[in-house]
Parts: structure tokens; sequence; C-alpha cells
């Protein structure tokens, strides 16, 4: 196919016209499909249905000592801290086990740095006018917590190593209004971008300016594969004790996208002494989280080979689905020069960059046809794409069958779109 | 018997010669009991083990139309706000669920209103200064949370009929640093105080200096009779609505004492303008709590006359022991003027006023001796009991026959400190 921008005006004029028709073709059809956000299908909900069923008894609900129906262990049961700290590769003892909502435990780190100093340092909410870099595109609901805490963001443009690391050592280096950066350092959200050795080594590595400065290391898909070429992180936190800045990251995954997105397990890590502070809070916060809960997910899966063993299973469901999303751009935008996207070893979605300033029409096209996507623009700091060019497209919800549908949707919108720009210069 | 003050000199040193001798045979007995904090005993725990297993196939889960496995549903699913909504009298709109937690849901809210201002006042942490009325002896974690954000806090006494509102009116109509008020209205911990009619009235007519300031009403034990005398209090909602005063009162209560305290559910209650600024946060905090957790709570109750049924069963279990507290007290110190005690109809504790300058002393006595109890100074705004004499006594987790030994040597240890006490004058 030849790209679109070279072709004449009467040549788009021609294709416009024929894009429109088989729009109406599309709208008529009353479509009524979401890809918005990355919710596990209901095909994933079925592998984890013995969660229901795996605690039933009283005895079971004794474990070293303790009833875990009873109020107690602030910080979890040990048996669900080892789990993380096997997945997370740090100890057992510096882990947290929360609720069923790692952003929720994001939220509250952040809520608790606000209000309470790291060391000697004032809170961040007595600094007044501090700074988030934010990778982008990045995961709109990390974004919406500095915003929702009036933590200035700022971005950093995401390469297929990671986020530009010159940039972030230029700035974490220089500005002690810097506090954090947040990161999904594992398939990233959106793009599917693992942080090369090299890009965790210079986070390790780096010498804030501020001595309260944290890395916000979200490693959501830690064992989230679906394909057969998995990728592998390297340790922050074995990285950052080399060179002694065991203190800047602070870790957080959760079982939502691996047993029930409603009713999994969370979990944070960090050093001891950042941690200190944390349960300062959390003591006050709270008496304990649901350890019925975090039980089930010990009975369930014995140990991390458990999980992984278990995530084979999620890559069964998933693969087709990240397929049929790259084949149709392939198939039906490839060569058009008017988007480009990733392929992905893993995570939930799927980033595509339309033409520049064609995000929101796409996004617009996709609504009234009946295909929601995630807003355009969500996957950068207070909605603002600078070139109205990403979206993200989270495969995992619909069947098979519909997400064929919906993406033939989507090319066609991304080419109508296009089409449009160009008659417009 | 005697009261201890028209004791001679001599009198006093035999007594307590005798009073060291029987304190040293307790000693040598080695207990180790634990009356610190409302913890349910196990056969309460008991009580719910259907909890394990009420929720066991996929098709229970689909509730209207939703998955409740997956994510969705930030308030919680409709029959648990029902259940709520009758046991807190309110509308179930008004309703929003949280987690295992009520204490999280008055943390998050405190925190909500340190950050967000209500209407067009500023928040409370950039307004500086602020106080919370604290009706003593109170709840030790409602004031860990007011102290945990700096927070000044005013013990208010409490009377038989609730907090001493001739006060309460004096300083919330004068103060507009004055911003909340913390209520146990219902058996309150740890006097068992249920407020009364003309109490709740009260609250209901304030007319607060602030426009910010709040009622926090922590109806943590709205069923939970512990004798055949339940009292009944008057529905703030209702009596706020009379006087146009409903954003006041934020209500809070959960099942942690009604199924398992480790994996209760928990909910708030407000009205919508202020549910709309808790909102805002919870938006931004997580993606939903945890719904199974919720769909157990249903199907085990059904509804809240299933939650009122299932409270007989606990009332069975815990009358026993409040009458041991309560007819040890009697029998080993009544008359002496040495302490003086509620007899309540319900929740979880029994306030014990020792001599003046002596709380510490028997905790510090039962301690030695193998019995823990909650710190002295812990009903009261920064563990400061002006006149050290509180006790509160937790009788719902040691066995019977357990807590029959530790009110002994409770009764001892007060008779003991008490002759100490008049003999050092």
């Amino acid at each position: 196919m030849a790209a679109y921008s070279e072709m004449s005006r009467e040549q788009l004029i021609e294709t416009e016209a024929k894009l429109k028709r088989e729009y109406e073709e599309f709208k008529v059809r009353n479509l009524k499909l979401d890809m918005s956000r990355g919710k596990p299908g209901s095909e994933q909900l079925e592998l984890s249905l013995d969660m229901l069923t795996v605690l039933n008894t009283k005895e079971q609900c004794l474990v070293n000592g303790v009833d875990c129906r009873n109020y107690g262990i602030l910080d979890g049961i040990s048996q669900m801290k080892q789990i993380f700290s096997d997945l997370l590769e740090c100890e057992e003892d510096d882990i947290m086990v929360g609720g069923n909502s790692s952003l929720n435990m994001m939220f509250d780190a952040v809520a608790c740095m606000m209000h309470a100093g790291f060391d000697d340092c004032e809170p961040w909410e007595k600094q007044g006018g501090i700074k988030f870099l934010c990778p982008s595109p990045g995961y709109d609901r990390h974004f919406a917590i500095t915003q929702y805490f009036d933590i200035e963001m700022i971005p950093v443009p995401m390469t297929p190593s990671g986020p530009d690391m010159d940039m972030v050592e230029r700035l974490v280096e220089s500005d002690e209004k810097i506090k954090g950066i947040w990161c999904v350092p594992k398939y990233s959200n959106p793009q599917g971008i693992t942080y090369s050795d090299e890009t965790v080594r210079r986070f390790a590595r780096l010498k804030p300016a501020a001595k309260d400065f944290r890395i916000m290391w979200d490693n959501a898909y830690c064992v989230h594969d679906v394909t057969d070429n998995p990728e592998t992180l390297l340790s922050i936190v074995a990285e950052c004790k080399k060179y002694g800045n065991e203190d800047l990251p602070i870790l957080f995954a959760s079982t939502s996208k691996i047993t029930f997105p409603g009713s999994g397990v969370a979990a944070m890590a960090t050093s001891k002494k950042n941690m200190a502070i944390f349960k300062r809070r959390y003591r006050v916060q709270t008496i304990g989280y649901d350890k019925l809960n975090m039980l089930r997910h010990v009975l369930f899966f014995n140990n991390a080979d458990g999980v992984k063993e278990h995530m084979k299973k999620h890559k069964e469901v998933l693969a087709p689905r990240f397929e049929v999303v790259v084949s149709s751009l392939e198939n039906q935008l490839g060569g058009l020069g008017i988007a480009r996207w990733m392929n992905p070893n893993g995570g939930y979605f799927v980033s595509v960059d339309v033409m520049d300033g064609c995000a929101k029409r796409v996004v617009e096209l996709c609504a009234e046809a009946g295909v929601v996507l995630t807003g355009a623009g969500a996957t950068y700091p207070y909605g603002n794409d600078p070139h109205d060019s990403n979206i993200r497209i989270a495969p995992t919800f619909p069947p098979v069958s519909e997400l064929k549908t919906a993406m033939d949707l989507f090319c066609l919108s991304a080419k109508l779109a296009a089409v449009e720009k160009l008659l417009a210069q």
C-alpha cells in the first residue's frame, strides 16, 4: 500500500469517500465494545475460580498460631510476604502486604510523603512546589495521584529501553524540587517496554539533588508475559544496594491481574528506613488488612512458582488477543505511514501512535461507531499529549471475535482521521 | 466492706500486707492473659464460619449484570449498601462501602479534609491550628488519627447521656478552628454509653462557627447488645435534616465485630455534598474495594434483619463475659469507695475509674502478674488521663474461666494500688 503522504489530493479525496462509506457501514451495526481499560476478560476470571473454595475450614485459618479471621498482623501473613518477596526480588522483611489495590498503596505512599518527611526533610506539602517525573506515555492513574496532590508533573519521553535516562539524570540530579518518578519497569503501561539493564543501573546510580527523592517502581506486570519471548528485568533493589542507594526505590505489585481484579492482594516493598515511615502511618490507618484473602492466595498458589505456572494459563488466553491487535495493525495500517506501534511481549496494552494531531479524532470516530477506547491524551500528564497521537488499546476484555471487529473499526478510523488531516493541510 | 478512706493507718498497713500476699500468689501462677483490645474471642469467630463457604460458584459472582470478581463499582454493590443503609438509618445512595476497616475510612476521611476543602473553605492543612473535640474517655485509635495529622485535641467530659453538650455547643459555636468531634454514639468506647435523644438533637441543632465542622459519628456498636435491655439511638441523619444540617454528620460502621474482625466490610455514609468531595479522592485512590467479600456478607445475612438475628448469637457468647466483669467488680470492689464503673448494655468494654492517681499503677500491677490491660491513659487524648483513673477492660477475648482469674487480679490490683496511695498521703 502507498504511504498516504505520497498521495495526490485527488487520491486522498477518493480514499476519504471510500473510507467514509466503510465507516457508515460500521455505524449501522450498533457495536457496543469496550477496549478502554486493562480489565481481564471472563476467560481469565475462570482460571482462578478455585480461589472461591480453596479456604473452607477453620483449621486452615490458623497460621503460625494466629487466627487469620481475627484482628492482627499489620504487614500481612508471612507466606504471602514470601510470595511477593520472590516476585519482587527483595527480602521478605521489606514487604508490607496491603488490601486489594496496589494503586491504593501508591496513593497512600504519596499521601504519606506529603505529610511526613523523610529523615530530616520537611514533608513534601510543607516544601511546596514539588515535582514528579512522568515517563510518557504512561499510566493515567499514576498521573491522577500526583495531580490530586497538586504535584507538578514533568513528562519524560519513553525510549525502547525505558525513560530517556539522560533527561532523568539531568533533572533529578539538578532540581531538588523533583521528588519522584513513576515507573512501570516491566511491560510498561501502555507500550509494553521492559527497562533495559543499563536503564535499571542508571536508576540505581542516580545522585538526586533532593534527599527525599524516591522511585515509584510499579511492577504491575512482573509475571505477565503474553508471548513465548519473556523479557527479564534487573532487580532494582539489588542494583540500588550496590550503590548505597537502597532508600531510593519503593516497589509495588498486586495479584489483581493474576487472580481476581476486584479481590486480589497488593503489596509494597522498600528499605527498612522508608518502611518505618510508612508503617508509622499504616499503624494509625488500620489494624490490618484482610488476612483471609491473603490465605486464599497462599493456598491457591503455594509459592511464587505457583504464581508463575498460573500465569502461563493467562498467557494462553491473552496471546491470541494480542495477535489480533498486532496483525490487524500490520495488515491494515502497515506501509501507510500513518501509524506506529509496538509488539509487546507482555503487559496489558498495545500502544499505537497515529498521525500527529489525529488521536482525539480516532477515539471520537471509534466512539461514534460504538467502540470505547481510553481517552486520547490519557497516557500523558494532565491528559495532554503534545502530539495528540498516542492511543492505548486494551485487548483483554472483549472476546476475540469482537476484538477483530473493534480493531477493524480502529484501523479504519486511523485511516479516515489521517486522510481528513492531510486534506485539511 | 468498709470504705478504704475511712480506714485507720494501722488498718491500711494490715490490709496492704494481706493484699501483697494475695498478689504474690498470683505472680507465681505465671498468668498470660490479654484484656487489652476489643478483640472477639474464638467462640464468636465460629458464629460466622459459613462465611468461608457461602460464596462458591461463579454464577453467584454475577450481580445485576456485574461480575464481582472483576474491577468496577467504586462505592460497593447495591445489596451491601442496602444493609448498611438500614443499619445506619440513611439512604442507600448516601452509602460508600469500603475495604475491611472502618478505621481506615475514618483515617481517609480526615486525610481528605486535611487536603481538600469543603465548599469554599480552605483545606484544613492550609488553615492550620485546627482542633477536634474528643469526648473522653474515648477510643484511642480515633485520637491517634487526629494526632497523626497534628490536629489539636480538646477533651470533653462524658456524662451518662453522652458528651457534655453545654461544653460542645459553647466550643463548636464560638471557635472556628474546631473542625470536628469524635463520637461513638451507641455503647460508646469504653463506657458503653448510648447518647440520649436530647444529646443527638443538640448535635443536630449545632450552629458551628466553622462552615467545615463535621461530626465523626462512628457507629461501631450499632447492633452490639450484650444484655436483654437493648438501647436505641436516635437517627442523627434524620435529626440533622430537620435543622438543615444534613452536611454535619459523617457516619461509619463495619462488620468487623459482626463477622470476622480481619475480613469484615466497612462503610461510611454522609450527605451527597460531602460524599462528592470524598469520592473525588476515592476515585483517584482505588478502582474499587473487594466486592467478593461484600457478596459473602450479602449471601450470609441476606439483609439487615439477618445481621440483627446474627447479633443475638454474639450476645449469647458475650453476656456471660460482661457478667463476670461486672459481678467481679461489684463483689470485690463494691462499697470500698475506690472505684466506679458502668454496667453497659452493649459494646465491647467495661470502663472502670479506679482511685485518682492509681490507673497506671493498677495496669502495672496486672502486667507484672501476667494480665495485659489497655495502657492507662489510652482512653484520653495524648494518652493523658488528667486523673490517672480510667481503665478500659475488654472482656471479649479471654475464655470465661480465664476472665474470672484476670478480674480477680484486676480487683486485687485496684485495692493494692488504692492502699498504697492512701498510705503515701
